[in-house]
């Protein structure tokens, strides 16, 4: 018997990963619609995020499991886990604790293309020492 | 001189695509918030996109450019690009005509993670061989 609010294998084994075992993951502020940020799960991400409520990437480059916000506080809770039409993209329905960014900005698409080149089009809202430096 | 409202190099030399030459891109429509489906962009798929204002993709499957639309008339006018804190994904405002799926669903990412596995909450719009087959 399990005790996880849903079923990890029905759900995991659905989901095509790419040769690395990974899949990318959009994660889009529930109720505002933002999209936060984009990031990649393996299919452990994928488990641990649907049995703990609590939204797990894979770092490709810490080569590691990365609890969001474990570091930072900046958690993220799963509130709707989809998949795409092919199976082999993510889109993770979170509610994002304060930014989301590592640059303490609150999502990471701060850059607009324009006539210039890239212009930055938001601010960070908290410094990025006070994110991991506390 | 170039008759381009943004200069593409100013823009494409800052873009770190991955070993295959792609970056994720992911579909925003600008005004709803929703987010259509998750696509590839290669160095050619973001300058075009940029110098027609109609959004391009590289198909992986067909490797190939893809104008999104080209066949389904389901086409994605560019809004705003912008681009993440890594320089490796880009967000892509979009006003999409019609339905973004190719199976007429409205976007992409039609099932939710239940507990009796993936649910689909989201019906077709237009008929899939209504967009291929006219």
């Amino acid at each position: 018997m399990t005790t996880h609010a849903i079923e990890p294998a029905a759900i995991l084994d659905r989901i095509a990963f790419d040769a690395h075992g990974l899949a990318p993951a959009i994660a889009q502020q529930h109720d505002t619609g933002e999209v936060l940020m984009l990031a990649w799960m393996n299919r452990d991400a994928v488990a641990e995020t649907l049995a703990t409520g609590r939204v797990c990437y894979f770092s490709r480059s810490r080569n590691a499991l990365w609890r969001k916000g474990e570091t930072s506080g900046q958690a993220q809770r799963l509130v709707e886990l989809r998949m795409d039409c092919d199976g082999d993209a993510l889109l993770v329905l979170v509610d994002q604790t304060g930014v989301a960014c590592h640059t303490g900005r609150r999502d990471c698409f701060y850059r607009a293309a324009t006539a210039d080149g890239w212009r930055e089009i938001a601010a960070p809202l908290i410094a990025p020492q006070t994110l991991y430096h506390r």
